[in-house]
């Protein structure tokens, strides 16, 4: 299989914070963000595969910062790495006030992301080129975080 | 007030469709379609005024081609020109089947937004500086898009 | 095919204006009301036609003013002319402040909707009967309207 | 206070069933039918009242025949009658087949909405005119209902 | 068939109250506890009969006290009695301020379920056991509350 | 403070699996499912500090199973530990197959909720006493799971 640019799966969503995304004091709820997240993970894995895909992990995800009603959120994802039905993603959350135009980072994660097939099961996806010096590392550091991801596993299994 | 590239505005929507967005027959709604175009004029217009702002008016919109569950909308808008307290902001909606990446356009719209303060009064809004040479043609023929309008209204108002 | 009453299409809606479908200003979003109008207009033109409908077209819409959270909104559509397989349905909303009953026209629009099958072929869709002198009006001038959205997109294919 | 027409309060609601409203199978959800009840009894007694309103009871309700995806709903709902502070609404669903023409009761209902005022205490509601002989029924009937729902909290609190 | 105790029945939901769920004072609406109503006993009466079930009917309801935006409500349903295709189910919702962990009872209920088959028509139900007291007093009480129902039935023809 | 049992915290959550709730082949999104978990983690943590609570982490997610359009999904969650004004919650969520009742773990997850004030700053929260072994191991390994969260973090610096 071909391997496609980071490009193909490269996948920009804008939204605006409305009050059903928040809590009674107006600060948007972490699942609202995590659900974003994911559907905007699941968009570039789409657009990478060509397959359905279903998120089999998500790695630890910090809320760096806060996003209020009015604030518009934008997040940027694509695909990483890949392994043979895996995809690995990237995304990247950033909250802008409109009423200066200042952004702050509110999280970054990454996500793996399985094609599957009609019956569910997984199926082989094509690997990644990246384009830029940080889409780079990413895919050079792609072994390291999944030993990383094991050790994790591990850890958590004693406690 | 200073003139703002259309980078200030300029934003993107990636949307996958789902059940909720269509009739019984897997087709898109013409509504939700609208509901997004509007969304992310919204969004332009208040990172380009730095203001809340509401729809004055849309164009007419002619829905050249479908969408059906499981599809990609990406949407693009920005601001394409100003005058004291409205926007004009142009939108293009295409569509991608994820599994051939194919593209087809949906609509492109034109929206009339105006910007507003803590009382709903309009308030002024900056210029706009176009970057490519489409952006240029829009903003050149912001007047004859006004004449536009105004015939329109007028032809409107005999039937 | 017979022909139908505008009586047989009429649908009425009654929308209580809620959070989710305004700004943080409490402002109703012009996406909202379109969504409504596209809603609509969908119904009327499946009671006429029978068949399930998309929505080919809808004309310029100027919001001539606004509705606020706790707002109930009325819209009233209705086929105003029937082609071979698409039907023109007239919408109009109007907001009523719940505290005084007072009513204010918030926007007229007409859309084009086209009746389908089940391959999303268009299929012929029976004529219609105006009742009210308006609706005679309506059927009366849909030549006309058919040629000025042909200027229209004429117009704007130049700019 | 004036008493007023039952047509002040009249307000109707045309619903497309759509999958979101359904279980897997199609089939609209109980829930569903009595969320749109209530909204419409609502906006009814607000349109009566001037007031915001709360739902104090709704009166057993019977699901006489069922609602699938793509039929459309047309509920219609009026106050019958009105205590100091509270309104009886009557509401009435009928389900249409689209591609008939066919409609079916799906159900009547009544239910007891109280005027508040910002502090949430019953505030004084205006009386209310029938207009059609079914209207007067339900008016003078009124008293008759009150002691049924007496007689059903007393034989309701036995077991 | 077996019959099955209440605890395969017992289903707990807990709900923040938010924004889209109330009223512009922050109220919630009555329609909205409605449709949770009707959800817990459909799960109820799922995994009771492990079937898809339909709501026939829901006796009178009488909203004791009201919730507000950030108050959490508690659910709790179950099965009480059975017919042959029928399941009564009892639902009993509570309302938490989290300031002050008070609860209050905001309604009861008892609905009548009824699981269907692939083409909607009823299929037989297991019986139930009762646990706890309360329980052995609602199946006790199952025919009274069938004979009620049928004078409800008989007293609202009247009027 | 006073210490509080895991039981004051303990929440519980019922969802039926909708077609809005997953992707066109009736899988649900894992988006859907971290957006549960972390509503539950609000609820448990606003029970046990009586605050209104932000999302601050959400440790590593991995979906172990999936769920279909008409299954269950049950959450539980409370609260595992606490910091001065942090609170661990543990979250487990199962799927159940309503036609055969057979149950599969789909994930189980660990979040860190903060208990803010009216000015989105951090407050003190109660200690927590466990009820169950279960519960007591959870409370014995925080600080080595608190370790973990900073190796980890320290892993994903460098790559
Ligand atoms: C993800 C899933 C399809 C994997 O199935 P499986 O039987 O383990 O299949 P395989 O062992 O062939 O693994 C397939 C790929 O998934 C990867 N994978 C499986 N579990 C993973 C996890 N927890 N984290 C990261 N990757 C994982 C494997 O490494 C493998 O990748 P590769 O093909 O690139 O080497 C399966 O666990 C599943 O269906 N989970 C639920 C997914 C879901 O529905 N999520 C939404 C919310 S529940
Ligand atoms: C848009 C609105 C604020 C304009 O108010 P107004 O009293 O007409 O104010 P002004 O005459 O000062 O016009 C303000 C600007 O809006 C423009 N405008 C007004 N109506 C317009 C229309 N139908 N189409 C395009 N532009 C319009 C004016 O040209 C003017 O632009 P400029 O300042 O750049 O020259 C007002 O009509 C309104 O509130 N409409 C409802 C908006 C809304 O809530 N939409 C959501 C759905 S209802
Ligand atoms: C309805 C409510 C305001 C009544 O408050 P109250 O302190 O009992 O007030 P009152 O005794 O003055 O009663 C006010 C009116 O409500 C009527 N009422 C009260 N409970 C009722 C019930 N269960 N069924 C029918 N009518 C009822 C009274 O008869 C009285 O009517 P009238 O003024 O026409 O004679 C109060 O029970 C409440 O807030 N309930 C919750 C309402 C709600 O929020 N519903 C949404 C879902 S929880
Ligand atoms: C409920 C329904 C399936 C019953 O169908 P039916 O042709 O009357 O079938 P039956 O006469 O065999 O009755 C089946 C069971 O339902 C019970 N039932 C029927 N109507 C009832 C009512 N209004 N209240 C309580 N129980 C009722 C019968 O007593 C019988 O119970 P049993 O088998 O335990 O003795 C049918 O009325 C229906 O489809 N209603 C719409 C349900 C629905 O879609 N609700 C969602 C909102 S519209």
């Amino acid at each position: 299989m071909n391997k496609l640019s980071t490009n193909v799966s490269r996948t920009i969503q804008t939204k605006l914070v409305l009050p059903p995304d928040t809590n009674h004091m107006g600060t948007i709820f972490g699942g609202t963000v995590l659900s974003y997240i994911d559907e905007i993970a699941a968009i570039a894995a789409m657009k990478h595969s060509k397959k359905v895909v279903v998120t089999a992990s998500i790695d630890t995800v910090n809320f760096l910062s806060s996003a209020k009603v009015g604030d518009i959120l934008t997040l940027e994802g694509f695909v990483i790495s890949t392994g043979r039905t895996s995809m690995e993603v990237y995304v990247k959350v950033e909250c802008e006030k409109y009423e200066t135009g200042e952004r702050t980072l509110t999280t970054t994660s990454i996500l793996t992301m399985v094609a599957i097939n009609e019956d569910g099961k997984p199926v082989p996806v094509p690997g990644v080129t990246p384009e830029t010096e940080e889409e780079k590392q990413f895919l050079l550091h792609a072994k390291q975080r999944k030993e990383r991801r094991l050790k994790i596993a591990n850890l958590a299994e004693e406690f």
